[in-house]
């Protein structure tokens, strides 16, 4: 991967070697970090797991201060997570020193039209960008980093996290062209970072992707964790079970704060392993014998991805991707190591036709029926490579996300009208959730023992019932906090408050443009969505005020113009008499006669249409 | 109710006892009917049964030959209700006579931009207009009656349904001024209605909405049973069981091909009786104790409604309406005595704060999270009447209709977060659905020992698994299709066989347009919703070609515009060297010069911003 790295002003001696250096930057500031301008990137996990245990060793620095005092306050504030599940950024802030956790994205809702994607409003980071030391990353799916590169743009501060984490986030920043100057710090599970007056320590926990970890977040007011997105998953794929011990230890040593993942807090009992879903792949992999499988899922699922990749091995097929978010991130997971694809068994997309179909998987993107997506264009066979008829077994293997149901449930109608056999929902176990039911969320508490509790990762509904699982778990209802974005907490042993709430909120991004499509322009984007725009174009003489040309009458997404001549026609003749009524008059400020043509012409248009485009006059003065 | 009707062109003597009329039409073709004019409602329960029963006793008349006839083909044709929720409407034909089932209209997905209503294209059966005989009205849901006045425009058949049904569609056709010269005709179930070489028989069904029928008919090819929607309530709120005797009775006599509703052909089991809901009402009232309670549910689930008015009478509490569609549904379910609603319990919802909040019930519509809705307004603190408190109970007696479920969990957490109490979804039984599961879907065939079935009303994911049902009951696989809209199916004794495809498709109304809004007006919506509008407007002298005004960049829904008047100067700029570039070549063609300043200001726009709006060159020559 590196070698498509643009490497802008940097001299190419910046190699394997140099990008092995050190990955921590202990007690170092953000200033310090920033002169070096060097990418502490650590690819290679040995390496990295040495780098860690000898810091391990090394004697703390004197900013180190993290034994207990009494009555300092640590603040928490939320720029993104609450009542809403996507874009999670918390900001902790003690003794004058911050740091962030989290810079994630959310996808639009439909009516945020032309809106590519959705980050958290950090404007109130970027107003202490000074006082920031660090941001530590949980996991690498879009809702935990998808807003890093927007936030790196503005403030270079140091990134800790994993190293899968850190490796889709360097996909990020090339793209961005961000990589040369972000400073990357691979971290592993166990390892411990000091910044300022903070320690943050990483604990592995179990999710749908691998590599993710809660952090204990240690600083003067006292130990606070933050769970990331988790589950409990005793059969995990790769990576071992949470660390269930270290969560117990940092309990036993006296937890002050729990802040903990909402997502499934609605659903009773244990959220299946992992494992499931490999059990699941056997069996249908055995009933579709015969037939090509196409087998679609998330794009960083990769555990999923690779019981698919062993249970087409045990049958003696080959797999093609399909998808380009699924080859980059497997390209990545394999490169670093957390995906094992025996050699042989991946093929190019490009030559699936080579193999007999009854001896290949398709893995593929689209799970959630997204229009362009490969399940998508396989399904309305305009798909390059993949034509599904009745030889084809199609598994999906998710759960559609709130609000894709509908576009689900239309490719998998295309799929089956080809003929093909679709496994889809709840039909066999075929996907389990990565966050953690209610006996998995209670067991977090019963682990962690936090005198506070603040649910976090979900929306209200979600949030509300996590904080009746606290107080059935006996936290006192008053050390229960439901916050929401904007709003800060503040946490001393005596008590939890709201601190002053902070600028928060949501900053679209549409194409190259951050935040620079808001209210007005989205209000303009409903209403030209809705009936179009009529458009009034005449050519008035400056000194006469007589018409000297128009007015004509353009139309775009208002009436199959056609069949509408009629209608255009009595329109221009409307607007001939406002013009010469206004020229009778002698009103010649133009903004006055605009407001005349777009009143006549929007009223006349409803009442023959009950449509109510955008009326644009526009008067060219010659 | 009929108070408010614009009686035009009538004398005023259409009174109660004109309204009265005998309902049927026996062996009237449709001209005669056309010809009378009349308007032949039954509003009165009784009367209209006896004027049923004297029927039942007439002789039958000549043109009735039910009589099976060997090898004497008919074609059913499908309008819409294939691989679709939505829509419903079939034509039948026999011996070249016509008749018509069910004219429903969709909602529109979220891609069809400003579209109201998506409703069939019936242009087939306008083209066969003379051959059609009546349409016949299973129920009064939209997917069943809403593309009726729409029809009824283009022809002026007799309308045949129960007298809900008649009741609702009378008041859509008041809107559209319709109502004086539709026949429209009240059976009751049991009755039969000869038109033609068909003798359609109606029978009671349980849904969702009362007076619900399904449709025996018969024809000189044999007989077939389409269901409508149904499920089978050995429990219901009102009007009995389905009618199961009679549909056994059918298959006994032998019925050629069965027409069912797939709805829940995927969900294994019986659906519950209504009567369950009413069970957990009565518990949650409970529950509520103290509190205002809120209950949303569909407009038009009157046993719902009046399950609802029980529970608020047994714990002494007023019932308030909210909601323009249920007042609307209320009032002619009242009127035609479809529901019982005890004196002094219904209150207006403009007096509710007159009552104590704990002595109230507002029932209200949204529970689909429809924005502007009652429950929406509620929600969101819009509503005029309602402030959502601490103090406040919300059922949401209802299940999220695929692709609502993001709007739904909207209004839940808005809900909440007014402090409201709110139970949605599976958290009790709060809901059941009005289709048959596989056991009721079972049931059907068996009682129907259809020799072919055609599984109608669904996805294809229904179609194929209600298809896979007959299988396992016994009905050989030749014997089932799977159609499509626009596809024709030939039955006789002998054989099922496609015939020709038919005209079919959407039909988009938007406002009061139907059909103008086509696949160029949604093309342009569309663009325009994504990135906006870029008009470049310039005056042209026409004589020397030279720009005398202009050009002008203006800009709607594409970008903030006081925070990018760089990138406006700069496109302005390079219009201006494009039109002199153009006058120096001497290029004069006006659609030339458009094109070169479209690609210009596209690329120019695409490479600052990644965005691509639509770019409207106008000239104006003066």
């Amino acid at each position: 991967m590196a070698d498509t790295v643009k490497k802008q002003n940097k001299p190419s001696t910046n190699n394997k070697s140099n990008k092995l250096k050190q990955s921590f930057n202990k007690g170092k500031t953000q200033n310090s970090a920033k002169k070096s301008q060097k990418k502490y990137y650590q690819s290679d996990k040995k390496n990295s797991r040495t780098a860690a245990n000898k810091n391990k060793g090394k004697p703390k620095n004197k900013r180190q201060t993290v034994e207990k005092r009494p009555n300092v306050p640590i603040k928490i504030s939320f720029l993104g997570g609450l009542n809403e599940v996507g874009k999670n950024m918390t900001l902790y802030e003690c003794q004058n020193e911050m740091i962030l956790v989290d810079c994630g994205l959310e996808f639009p809702d439909p009516e945020m039209l032309g809106v590519d994607i959705v980050i958290p409003d950090f404007s109130y980071a970027v107003a202490n960008k000074d006082k920031i030391k660090g941001i530590f990353i949980t996991h690498g799916h879009e809702d935990h980093i998808g807003g890093l590169v927007y936030l790196l743009k503005e403030m270079n501060i140091p990134v800790y996290s994993t190293r899968l984490t850190i490796g889709l986030i360097e996909g990020k920043l090339r793209e961005h062209d961000l990589l040369n100057q972000a400073v990357l710090n691979v971290v592993n599970p166990g390892d411990k970072v000091n910044l300022g007056c903070f320690e943050v320590e990483f604990i592995h926990v179990n999710h749908s992707i691998p590599d993710a970890v809660a952090l204990a977040i240690k600083s003067p007011a006292g130990v606070i964790v933050q769970t990331g997105d988790f589950k409990i998953d005793t059969t995990p794929i790769d990576g071992g079970v949470i660390d269930m011990a270290r969560l117990a230890q940092l309990g036993n040593e006296g937890v002050l704060c729990l802040l903990s993942d909402s997502t499934n807090a609605g659903k009773p009992g244990f959220t299946e392993s992992e494992k499931k879903v490999g059990d699941t792949f056997e069996t249908l992999f055995a009933k579709a014998d015969g037939k090509r499988l196409i087998v679609a899922t998330f794009a960083s699922n990769i555990h999923r991805v690779q019981q698919i990749i062993n249970a087409a091995e045990s049958y003696g097929r080959k797999v093609a991707l399909s998808g380009r978010s699924l080859e980059n991130v497997v390209s990545i997971a394999s490169e670093l190591g957390y995906i094992n694809i025996p050699e042989g068994v991946l093929v190019g997309i490009d030559s699936i036709n080579r193999f007999p179909a009854e001896k290949m998987v398709v893995v593929t993107t689209g799970s959630q029926g997204e229009p362009m997506s490969a399940l998508y264009r396989m399904a309305f066979s305009e798909h390059r490579k993949v034509d599904i008829g009745p030889n084809d077994y199609v598994i999906i293997s998710a759960q559609p996300i709130p609000g894709n149901e509908k576009m689900v449930g239309k490719v998998v109608d295309e799929l089956l009208k080809q003929g093909a056999e679709v496994v889809y929902e709840r039909m066999y176990e075929v996907h389990v959730s990565g966050h953690a039911c209610q006996e998995e969320l209670k067991i977090m508490m019963s682990l962690t023992k936090p005198k506070y509790f603040i649910p976090v990762h979900g929306e209200q509904k979600h949030l509300r019932k996590h904080a009746s699982l606290g107080i059935s778990m006996g936290i006192e209802p008053k050390n229960i906090v439901i916050a929401d974005n904007g709003k800060s907490i503040v946490l001393t042993k005596e008590k939890i408050t709201f601190g002053e709430d902070i600028p928060s909120g949501m900053v679209f991004v549409d194409g190259s443009g951050v935040g620079d499509v808001g209210s007005v322009v989205l209000r303009d984007r409903t209403k030209l969505a809705e009936d179009g725009i009529v458009i009034i174009a005449s050519s008035i003489e400056r000194e006469t005020g007589t018409v000297v040309s128009g007015p004509e009458v353009i139309t775009r997404g208002f009436v199959y113009v056609r069949e509408s001549e009629q209608l255009i026609d009595e329109t221009r003749r409307l607007c001939e008499n406002v013009l010469s009524d206004c020229m009778y008059e002698s009103v010649t400020d133009y903004a006055a006669i605009k407001n005349r043509l777009r009143d006549a012409v929007s009223r006349h248009i409803y009442s023959k249409t009950k449509r109510s485009p955008m009326v644009l006059p526009i008067i060219m003065e010659v």
